[in-house]
């Protein structure tokens, strides 16, 4: 079975967690810690419906589908050759019942979805301004990695309508954008409860933000301890090890 | 002439820079780290006008006056005892060609100040929300500690106000504000530029915010390495003994 699921150009990969695994292309965009980080950092609980924004591969609906007990996870993907990728990932895995990859433009999601569905809503978006550097916009690493399909805000205005009163919204993104997303979450009434920066080692400033806010929350914001990916010995840290897993290493 | 200038009940801090000395009431709000921290953190150039928004003892002004080659520091205090004590300081320390201090509500400066008059706006301005914790509104704590008399906002709409285009805002605030302050800066047209978090320690989540804003900036936020107070020894970091001056601890 797992022949027919993948092409002779993609690779499998073992996400170490619960036998999980991920088919990927390797001259696509493929997974990194930020995927990790942040499937660690949102809190989902039973029975929650959840919705990823740009989900690319799959990473996230899979990773928490294994982790949680969430009742449904949605992922929502714009390339149609990424999105059926995705949808073999989660075939792969026989997560059929849980897990629903819709190839669609985020902007148009209400074709699919409700407004006040979901109980949180998940983004890990393309981190760079439009315009910023040169770029190929049909290439598929630069819808990826850059606003050219959807911006910042239509990706706020988007998780804010789909989500239930006090739903929560998770987005891992880059920290020099910290006054967009501040200022863009709070017009959308999705107020920032908590910050998590991580950094790349003690001495370093952060170069990842994890965000947590609160659809029609109470202003009160909380920053977590920093997390700091590499110690003095230039090795993981104990608890980038604790989230990619044990084996991690050992592999 | 010092004994003059000093009232029985007062104290004399010498300020460990170029010989500046402040007065005091110990049982008033009596500066701390945030203002050493704020004073080291802003880049006041040769020939600007500066103001302090809520300037207390006058501590800003005076050690602006000693470290930089600001033409004018003006500094605002809605307290007139707080402000009398304060324009003693000057005195004392013979500041007063370069130091003005006002004895005026902040909302009310355009009483003594045109619009787009001052090359750089500083604060460090009451932590706490209005309704915070049970406080006697009348005390001179209270004052410089909540927001009784002025709000963030009436703060930062001043600030932009009286700033040249281009104009430089630094502010010292606490961390769990930082969505209002971003959201605020953005609404009245002061970019945040910079920002920099103070830990007490590298394992210690941030609990001291330093930021500059620029009035009608472009969007691009730049973080600092983190700003670690104490040491793995509980001694101050080296940074730390370097923005207090090296004979900080000999005294």
């Amino acid at each position: 079975m797992d022949e027919k699921l993948v092409r002779a150009y993609e690779r499998v990969d073992d996400l170490q967690c619960e036998g999980l695994r991920l088919i990927q292309n390797p001259k696509g965009f493929c997974f990194g810690i930020d995927a990790v980080l942040l499937s660690n950092f949102c809190e989902i609980r039973k029975n929650w419906r959840v919705i990823d924004l740009g989900t690319g591969t799959g990473i996230m609906p899979i990773l928490l589908a294994g982790k949680t007990h969430a009742k449904e996870i949605w992922g929502v993907e714009i390339q149609e050759e990424v999105a059926e990728m995705a949808l073999r990932s989660v075939q792969l895995n026989q997560l059929e019942d849980r897990v629903k990859i819709i190839h669609e433009d985020l902007k148009n999601i209400s074709k699919h979805a409700k407004d006040y569905s979901f109980d949180a809503v998940i983004s890990n978006p393309p981190y760079m301004n439009p315009g910023a550097g040169l770029i190929n916009p049909e290439s598929m690493k630069a819808v990826s990695r850059h606003e050219v399909k959807c911006t910042l805000e239509d990706i706020i205005s988007v998780a804010s309508k789909l989500l239930k009163d006090r739903g929560h919204f998770y987005m891992v993104h880059r920290p020099h954008r910290l006054v967009d997303i501040i200022y863009l979450c709070r017009k959308y009434r999705l107020e920032p409860k908590k910050i998590r920066f991580v950094h790349p080692n003690k001495n370093k400033k952060p170069n990842i933000l994890l965000i947590e806010c609160v659809k029609y929350g109470k202003p009160e914001l909380k920053f977590m301890d920093p997390l700091y990916v590499y110690n003095e010995e230039g090795g993981y840290t104990e608890e980038i090890h604790k989230i990619y897993g044990r084996d991690h290493d050992n592999k």
